[in-house]
């Protein structure tokens, strides 16, 4: 599967390692906005860098895997269908949902795969996690907990232009709350400003509780907070009828020191790149085997849409300091 | 310190083993509204079973232990205090708010010391958390999290006389949230009935969760269910600027057995009596401490009527479906 | 059972805590060669301080609870048995072999019981690890490991009456085995004295690792330090054919933090008193139920004659520097 | 590093991996006994399978890995040492002591890079055990345990020609024990044929215990197994003067399932491969950084010669049933 990359950034050089390592698929062509950044990974992998355009145009190149700015996420997909290639894009589909919603009916006018990189779906942990649910290991999921938590907080300028906590960092937890208990019915959101007082000058929070709330009684929460000096932490749990499933964060080694001064254990691993390299490459096998052998995409842009609007319904909750209702015209269905 | 024990049940003889076992303090008479249960526990203990109203006349009495119904808590608290003892008064004071702030008012009125029996404060766990928290261990606390589920729902004839899942099972994370965090701005409560119809039936919720916001930005959260197949599930976390502290469940044994089948461990203790069986010894002893050597009360009624408003909070919220503020009325403070 | 106590030092105190919380037994009487040792022990519980002489001539006595220094063990449980006596003995019988196989010889010429304080076999996770191996769910046991470190070593006066380590402290580690997996067919011994040089210099090792072979080609291993700065150390492991048991240490509490340097937990409970205390009150039920209702002693003579031969062989292994075998003359059986 | 690969097994094909993802190496030719498989594996990495003296004869060759079956490694590191490459090879250097020692004498006699395949001490975790025993972490090592158990026997056809137990699957341990506390001064070994009678009709033993005493009182104990039924189990722990280090296995996923049955959680990784997975990348870095930046080989001639010479005296050990010394003739220091 001949795979052109738009976006030599960091997630982007993870991605195309995933295209290389897979023996289906192949890196063809890198397309970035900075000539230096494509030429430079593009050099790496013994390639070509070119104009997006141009690529676009090129009948031999199958799949595109979009990892630019969030920004030209929407528009990118929608040309790279009008070309009639596979599309592989980095969440969010848009800061915008009305965008968003948009590029939905547009994926579902066609039929190439367009699948959305919601990576924690491809943890082995909570990807182990989601099929004990399934099968009904503790009877029915009823409270589901999520825990996300950075190590530490990005520079405020990339707060600014992130589109907020709940759209920039909570959609990886609305998409893991509908990936294990599906939509809600209604959202409700808390936040304050804890850890830097530049992000609240910047008109965001830093630390966040959602509750979702489901139709038949199923309840979610979120906790997330862009500070945990001790590492990248980040948890799922969920109480059924019959019991409890729990997925652990990973820990650097498995080294432990006990002396007088207490038991001392490793970190967690400290990035999301160390936690999810597992888990990138997984998610490329899965587009890989979308596009290729007719799969089922296992995060669609409904799924896209679907975290967007609940992160809209967190954002207006907060705002009105009440629960807010998931209606079919933030989802489209 | 002379002890007399008003309610020879369950949490009675939990708490006269704890009376007799303290060197300080000695059990002299039990009352009970059924005769024949504190006859039962006063032989056991070789000590006479005695009305109510002839322990609080007999002047040898320096403490009165109310382990009664909840709907004698008030009244009793008031008639030993009238009577110049020492109260140690099982939670809660009154399922009326109202009613538990006339007992305040009393109680602030004298200087007997006055307990409230909130025995997970006393437990190590949570007491070592508390500690490291007030130490400065993680920096500033941000995050509060309680999890507390109770291993299987009661009788729906106990349901209906609870008072309601907020004012009978989370009074005690309630008390957890101010132990750790104090008194928040606002409560929201979600809830569902998803363990027993009939408990649904009865007009109470199996299940919750609830979010205290605190004036200066912090929040908790608390989870309940009526059932956890696997345990007694007690856990507290606190993530702080600096760090995270969690204090986890007890397990029967630390015996772990690898198979084929995967790694088996043992299962939280299975009931309340398991796990704070220290707790309780431990309660105890502060009480002493209080009343022969005049050492702060841990657990005030102020402790309590402050769950208790909570509770109240709670409820609201739940029936308003919106956030509730604390106001002074309710706490009295 | 009417309980008469000799021996009014530390252990002594556990035992006598554990007659009086036992409802079936109680403590009438206590002797010890220090007279204010036992008169301060009797007074604590309201009972009389008595000669030794004296509470055998009593009838009344029904039972002899042996705690005294080890050099009278033999001498006492014969005179107790000579009297009539149900009696428990702390270990060892003696430390001289062939002392012990005189004792065992006298406790099987009568009926009644004589059970020695092998509290480990008692702990709730030791328990539970044997009866998992005996109910077959790792197949057949093959590889026993027992670890036991304490956390400080003893002064050297103690040392120098012990009778050494292995007769002293792998002792409890040598009934562990025999415990597990019944009495082995040759001891090899390594020792070392790393932790205190004035141990050496009395003649003794302080750090010591013993292998167990078996007739039937399983194996055990003991290791053993006088010096764990991070608590006291006890574990024990069993590789069978279909899987692995393995009983950890219990913590001081279930508190953890993790911060930028680590992930911390409490130690291990610091002394044996506090990791036994269960065990404890479980093994003098277990003797109660023993002499009252006939049950079968669950830590015999044979038992402490069994110890004391693998010490014994332990000893000559680690003089002559190669394995040595047990015979029946070693332990009469 | 242009770096040809002898041996295109399961272990050659790993490093193979290895050479490629590491940017500084590269995969150049490949060879082995079975045509077939040098063409299927050259043929996967775009590269030619050619005859092994052809490249040896190659200038343009740096390095050679050798992966091959056991009896040729001394022979193929003789010859590449001979035409002046770099040499990386899996362990042992041979079954026979005498011909290792030849080949020590040949590396030594020349500067070229040579290195065992010690992989384990390459795992994250030992590694970092290693560096907080060096760095004093736990005051000076006392006792090392290492335990090392296969998840199932291999076929016994295997056994055959594998050297036996101690040769074959001990000397990782051996080298363990080597690398983290030196070499001893004596070795005592024990062993049985528990697993697979085959096994020991073929002549060799399927469980062992060897015990390693140093001059210096320090001692160190191997578990092995060829069976564990939950997996591979690797741990390594060390009893310090000040503290206890313990690295214990990784697990499959960091799930855990908590029921009426009790809480599960995943069991260890099954197989080499997986745990070792990263240690072979970090490994074979290690050796381009010996052969480019002249960097201290890691794992060397001598420390293969040291694991050899343990096996050989465990061997001696078996069989005579006595302690055996290391003496300079089985080390050549």
């Amino acid at each position: 599967m001949k795979t052109a990359l738009f976006g030599a950034g960091r997630i982007g050089k993870v991605h195309a390692a995933s295209v290389q390592a897979d023996p289906r698929s192949e890196l063809v062509a890198v397309a970035d906005v900075v000539p230096a950044a494509a030429d430079a990974l593009a050099q790496a992998f013994g390639i070509a860098a070119r104009a997006a355009d141009e690529i676009l145009a090129d009948p031999s190149v199958d799949a595109i895997l979009v990892a630019s700015s969030t920004d030209t996420h929407a528009d990118l997909i929608e040309a790279a269908l009008g070309a009639g290639k596979a599309v592989f894009c980095e969440k969010p589909i848009d800061l915008d949902l009305a965008r968003a919603l948009d590029v939905r009916r547009v994926a579902l006018a066609q039929e190439r795969p367009v699948m959305m990189g919601f990576n924690r779906r491809f943890d082995p942990n909570f990807a182990a996690l989601k099929a004990a649910l399934d099968a009904g290991e503790i009877g029915r999921g009823e409270l589901l907990s999520v825990t996300s938590f950075d190590p530490a907080p990005p520079p405020v300028e990339y707060i600014k232009v992130s589109g907020g906590l709940f759209r920039d960092m909570t959609i990886h937890d609305f998409d893991m709350c509908a990936f294990l208990f599906g939509m809600p019915a209604t959202v409700m959101a808390h936040g304050a400003n804890l850890v830097d007082p530049a992000i609240g000058a910047a008109g965001d929070i830093d630390t966040g509780i959602v509750v979702l709330s489901y139709a038949d009684g199923r309840m979610a929460t979120i906790r997330n907070s862009r500070r945990a000096p001790y590492g990248y932490d980040q948890r799922v749990e969920v109480l059924g009828s019959k019991g409890l499933l729990g997925a652990e964060n990973e820990r650097e080694t498995t080294l432990s020191k006990a002396t007088a001064a207490g038991v001392v254990s490793a970190k967690p691993v400290h990035f999301f790149l160390e936690r999810y390299m597992r888990a990138y490459a997984i998610e490329w096998a899965a587009f890989v085997d979308a596009v290729r052998d007719g799969k089922p995409v296992p995060a669609t842009v409904q799924d896209g849409v679907n975290a967007l609007a609940l992160a809209e319904a967190a954002n207006r909750s907060l705002s009105e300091g009440r629960p807010v209702a998931l209606t079919p015209d933030m989802t489209g269905i």
